[in-house]
């Protein structure tokens, strides 16, 4: 069933998942489309973005943003278009970047919308190297991280959006720059066209060997964004005053409750402690300013037009096959920035 | 076999422990009373400083400083009294702070000591509230942990001298204060004379419930010093950006590997995430500048002779009594600042 202008598909949370979201965790249902009031407008998905957090959104637990609720759409950010509008400043056939979730068409009032014209040149990739995942990965390594000319920077989920531009910033601050990521396809993209120094495979039995090997000076700056046995390998290799700017621990979000030990927590604490770590996890749109904002927005535009900074795009086809890439994104087994081409 | 000019005592590396030290740690043995060379002087030991760093130095381990050597003097600060001096700026008699270790006396060029004049009112402070714990306390508290009026500061060992200090400074910031400690008499002492809001005993059966009911409105600064159950019952109560200055890990020093789990890893990581947390461990000699240090001086003396901080000290009769003092310690038996009278 392909996107039409009769009805609303949506994906709704049925039941809260224990582990990996499995075919009983969303399901797909229709309502009409609805009808704006007055200073309302009505938005048609053309590009839904699939990000890491959402997994925590299913979970009913206290965390930085509200769960949703069961039979509630669940949350994305996505690009569309404006149907019909009753709001000054949105006229029908702009392109918006819109809080709308898994649906085709949302009303709002245009709260935190973005105008985003009506001839973007790559309008989705508002949801990616210009959007959240950018600003993610600037804010993240450049204030908390603070690398600096000579350092060695790690990164996981190399070949992801937050991964990839992580490290492409961080060879432009002068930095050595070593990738993480699951296969030798991503490994051989990461180095030979994101010009990373290095990329490990996360799979190979001896990756903790290899890490370190590729580390020959430890390391100054970890980018946190995977957790588990990555982080493992990490800790032994931080250098004194070592930077971890967490931004997301993916390999830990379908848990259904803690693992089985040893218990890490001396190891990470003990690490902290002797080499004078300093940890901090950061949720984008809460811990900056509008001005880092701006400050990013300008520099990944001249990055982005100037080549220096290279984006890729995991495109997958058809609002019914988010769930199933979700699982896939949460797995590692994304290729550059998960879109679902929703309505183009 | 009491201190002596004769001869010199000296304890030293038996061999390195695994997990709590034992009768085969540590050896007393005896050499000669050195002689100092030019632009050097021989110090005696009056008090000797038992602080938690010195189980990691007994490891041979990376760490921020070198371990002891097997055979090798324990690592230590000491209030000395110079006896013979081929030293410019130091005369027999003056008492001095340095880093002769537990022995009764050593030679120095006078590098890292500190001359502390013919007659200090309080010599024995030099090594509690007015030298390295007091510094760790004021800078880590008022440096990373930032507090600010109103909010809530959790500090364990409340009753030892970091922790006392950390919990008096944060009064006089204007914070809610709760310390955690060991048994009834410590919490009494800890909220009667040292103004606590609150100290919760650590081997109750419910200690985690009743810090939480301690802390109605969750945790905005978490003075790490102790690690193990204490840091686990605090995680689920940090607030947004709520800032972990980490000090020491004393709970887990005796540990001989990795505890068997749970893995705690996933809820430090997630915590951090969600929560915003910034984690910082420091060493407070690397982490902090002269200025800080001249800050502290400053502030610290006001304090004391205002009597807005208090300060208890744990002393204890002789050399020889030195390793069962320092386990003592580790097992948070100690009242106040462990301190040895070597030769007063």
């Amino acid at each position: 069933m392909p996107q039409t202008s009769e009805i609303n598909r949506q994906i709704v949370l049925n039941e809260r998942p224990k582990g990996e979201p499995d075919a009983n965790t969303l399901r797909m249902t229709t309502t009409e489309v609805p009808v704006p009031g007055a200073n309302e407008m009505l938005v048609r998905t053309v590009y839904l973005s699939l990000d890491p957090y959402m997994r925590g959104r299913m979970n009913d637990a206290k965390s930085y943003a509200e769960p949703v609720s069961i039979g509630g759409v669940i949350t994305a950010q996505v690009v569309a278009q404006v149907v019909s509008s009753n709001l000054d400043g949105f006229e029908p056939g702009d392109y918006v970047l819109s809080g709308s979730g898994w649906q085709d068409y949302a009303i709002t009032d245009g709260t935190e919308v973005m105008n985003l014209g009506k001839s973007p040149e790559n309008p989705s990739w508002a949801l990616g190297i210009l959007g959240m995942p950018g600003y993610t990965a600037y804010a993240g390594l450049l204030k908390i991280g603070e690398p600096k000319p000579g350092e060695t920077v790690v990164v996981a989920a190399a070949a992801g959006p937050v991964g990839a531009t992580v490290g492409q910033i961080a060879k432009l601050k002068g930095c050595r720059v070593v990738g993480i990521a699951g296969g030798a396809e991503k490994c051989a993209h990461i180095v030979e066209n994101l010009g990373f120094d290095a990329c490990i495979d996360h799979t190979a039995v001896d990756f903790a060997d290899q890490l370190k090997a590729a580390c020959p000076d430890g390391i100054d700056v970890y980018f946190e964004n995977v957790g588990g046995k990555v982080l493992y390998a990490v800790l032994p290799l931080l250098n004194p005053f070592a930077r971890v700017p967490v931004c997301g621990i993916v390999a830990w979000y379908n848990l259904p409750g803690l693992p089985d030990g040893p218990d890490m927590g001396p190891a990470i604490m003990g690490t902290l402690l002797r080499m004078k770590v300093k940890m901090q996890g950061f949720i984008i749109f809460d811990n900056f300013t509008r001005e880092v904002y701006e400050e990013f927005r300008r520099d990944m535009m001249g990055w982005l037009q100037d080549g220096s900074i290279k984006y890729k795009e995991h495109m997958v086809d058809g609002l019914e096959n988010a769930p199933d890439a979700f699982n896939q994104l949460l797995s590692g087994g994304n290729f550059g920035k998960m879109v679902v081409n929703v309505g183009v």
